[in-house]
């Protein structure tokens, strides 16, 4: 009854058996705890998920096969329990953007650039003098695909998505609203040596520097290279090489707020959580996942299959399959060691205080 | 004399005494420092800028009854000293976006959106299929409200902010340029277990990891549900849940280039400074203050009227009223006594030295 | 042969030595390792980059006096060497956004807009009352100049900037894509004491506190400065002040995903690195270096010329010409010496363990 899908769809795609009512119409999946209306289908797949069954108010259930039911729901769908489970139940319930086919006649595309077939422009979008969209690419709205920028096919572009001069998207690429591609690699050289070089020891004291001392600007003369299979968050930034393309790997995925910098190499199927920070010419091997937070510093690299902990500093290179945490990044057996030794530290520092009356920690106390 | 306001008229709206000229015409209202022009009213209202006083070149000048004033001012205005002063004045002198009313002709509204009483829309604005606007609502430009999405009345909406597909935004809220509620949550599946699970012993050792280890998507179905009187600042992502709403209650404040993950809820009346960042599922209770740059872990619990200080990172749940620093983040006593702890050490080392020529510290420090 | 430039006029720009071909065409500049056809000029002025030079595919080189090189190059270009090489080369081949001139038709601007000689405002951007544009100065497309604002002469700005009211930006600057500048600062007074007056002990304690305590907003009532050639990456957020002007002065450089609170005045020829947050007041003085991911608490200030490593987070005043490192930021000398106690506390707990058995370290180690 103008229900988008029948339960018995539901399992048919899911592979899955269907117990009770295969009519019901389900209209959308929630959280058990989330469902309120009739066409609600509460989806209990985790653990996590299942301990809110017995209270959830849905007539229709999906769960995995052995999970112990009470009788009172009208549908149950069971599949078998697997890695997948959430991603493959989400993939049937997935939202499908309602962009038009074709140009919108808003949209303001270069006479010479090259539209696929089925390409969906949305409007007040505007494509650039020689730029490309591969076929069933939709950008939804505003976007700016700008000179000479390349999208793969079936892209999905969402609105206010910047893809600057020369850049290029793989296909099956996913960019979230907001985000931009190839703005300039932050450098410069001072003119005369400047605070940072003073630092190093390597130039004149503060107090000999001119007065002004402007900073010029190395252009970034190269793009922005995404592979394949690539999601790209809102909000993100990746700059464009100055003599090589900076590059995201086949298949690697990078959340919101994420700044890569200029000449940045990324693998294959890496993750990079919320707000990650690369900073320029870094290296990530295939495989990495960089935890929400993670910042590394310039020129470093990262190896294949590493993982570093969410809110780290890297300071070092990561051998591949490295499992770093803290700030500066040390393995995880070398962050567990020193908490250890903090805790013996403690104890140690209890102990000479109570043998020795009036010794270093008491007394010394009484200045703090 | 074209000044928008009198010396009468903000004295009156702020209940304030007003010695001197009361028709002086006020242009705006600013730092003591900052006064340049005629117009100018010096406003000093905490004892920060009560020290400009002095030197101020103002003629017309706001402050605090009590305050000692020298006779050279034309115009004084003194309110009584409260803890909402700054807030009051503010007020009085807040700006007013200058919003034609009406649907501007190149905005492009949906034909079954439904569009409050006396609101804006301004231009190159999209809103999509079935989104509803509520009354006296604001949209100044080249915004998106996606299919589906409800903006609730009396809301400011800036230019170029994103409001995804179903979305659900409350009364009075104000959102600034570019931010984006409703880009998926980042939840993916290794089609093989990945690093992660690797590093978690849970998995083979990485060598034995296949070529490619595709990241299934884990769709985000559900929305991003935002309260009454909600503000949310430039450049802030919010991204919408799996299966549940991602939530920020009545009342709460959010800063700009915040990152909000999936699934997140948020209690009333919080405040989340400056680049903060929820990982997915994280829970903060009513009142709640996140200093600048917090971090917090998913699926973590941050209890209401709890404080955590600027840049720490949350790794741990955080009682209710509980105050909590550093990374990661422990209760402020522990983090003194931590303090406390390193000093005493560093005593305990000197003494060391001192007492035992070519101990343990002496000698070993030629080796570094 | 269609290529945009020839070896002869590089030679030229740079004041350079050509040996070899002078009429070989130049389609672009690129590292060494990134040759590939026949335009294509490897460039190699650093140490990084001379390594790759025996492998590279290029015909064409670009490199210092003094380099060895082989005989098979086609044509080498000689610059001296000197610290601004990269800048130099990279200024040759520079992009030239492709703006037609004038303003575009679907560009919306105010009739008492005040619009300079030669200026370029791309398609679908709004320019709003009593703004004004400065000769020369380019808005590529989509962004917002609002009511009141000015920009100034030469300046570039990329799609999806928002500029708020009032706000001023000098001469020369370049705004990259999605920045905003101009959004409303952060402060708020809870109606009652709330969570951040209770933890310092000014206030009831939580359990006391109201179901609600609504937030009172200060408004923003100033604006920001912008002056002259000054950079500003993408998806920054500056913030306009309360009662002061948000000031950036000449020649600072800000990377993308910057954040710079209401208030803050940041001095000449400065450096922000990615992700920095800058809260409300602080001040950062002439020629300071802010590393990726610098924080720094509010009312702060960095003296001209210091250096924050990357990474830190700034608690305490900084002096001029200081080097700090770390969260809390400390001089980088106390940063060395920290990291020297540590060691040697494990040395110490190390000895202490080996020449006492059952003594303090290993007997409590079995309680870990």
């Amino acid at each position: 009854m103008g229900f988008p899908t029948q339960a018995r769809a539901v399992a048919a795609a899911l592979n899955a058996r269907l117990i009770g009512d295969a009519d019901a119409g389900i209209a959308r999946a929630v959280h058990p705890a989330e469902a309120r209306e009739e066409g609600d289908l509460a989806v209990a797949v985790s653990k996590d998920m299942l301990r809110f069954l017995p209270e959830t108010k849905a007539q229709l259930v999906l769960t995995m096969e052995g999970t112990d039911l009470d009788a009172r729901f009208r549908t149950v769908i069971l599949v078998k329990s697997g890695r997948s489970n959430v991603a493959d139940v989400t993939q049937v319930f997935r939202h499908r953007p309602k962009a038009a086919p074709g140009i919108h006649p808003s949209a303001i595309v270069a006479e010479d650039a090259t539209i696929g077939a089925d390409v969906s422009i949305g409007p007040y979008t505007i494509v650039g003098a020689g730029a490309a969209i591969g076929a069933r690419t939709m950008i939804l709205s505003q976007a700016t695909i700008a000179e000479g920028a390349a999208i793969g096919e079936d892209c999905l572009i969402y609105p206010g998505v910047r893809i600057g001069w020369g850049c290029r998207v793989g296909d099956r690429a996913i960019i979230h609203s907001n985000a931009t591609l190839g703005a300039d690699g932050f450098g410069f050289v001072p003119t005369a040596p400047g605070a940072v070089e003073t630092a190093r020891g390597s130039a004149a004291s503060p107090s000999e520097r001119p007065q002004r001392n402007p900073l010029q600007k190395i252009h970034a003369l190269s793009i922005v290279e995404i592979g394949d299979d690539v999601e790209i968050g809102a909000l993100t930034s990746i700059d464009r090489g100055t003599l090589t393309p900076t590059r995201v790997g086949n298949g690697t995925k990078i959340d919101d707020l994420v700044m890569i910098g200029h000449n940045v190499q990324i693998g294959t199927d890496c993750m990079l959580c919320g707000q990650v920070g690369l900073a320029g010419s870094v290296v990530v091997g295939d495989g990495a996942v960089l935890g929400g937070r993670v910042g590394v510093a310039d020129h470093l690299k990262i190896g294949a299959g590493a993982v570093v902990g969410g809110g780290s500093g890297v300071g070092t290179n990561i051998p591949a399959g490295g499992v770093y945490l803290g700030s500066p990044a040390v393995p995880r057996e070398e962050m567990f060691e020193n908490l250890r030794l903090m805790r013996r530290v403690k104890r140690f520092l209890e102990a000479a205080k109570e043998s020795k009356p009036g010794g270093a920690g008491k007394a010394q106390d009484r200045k703090d």
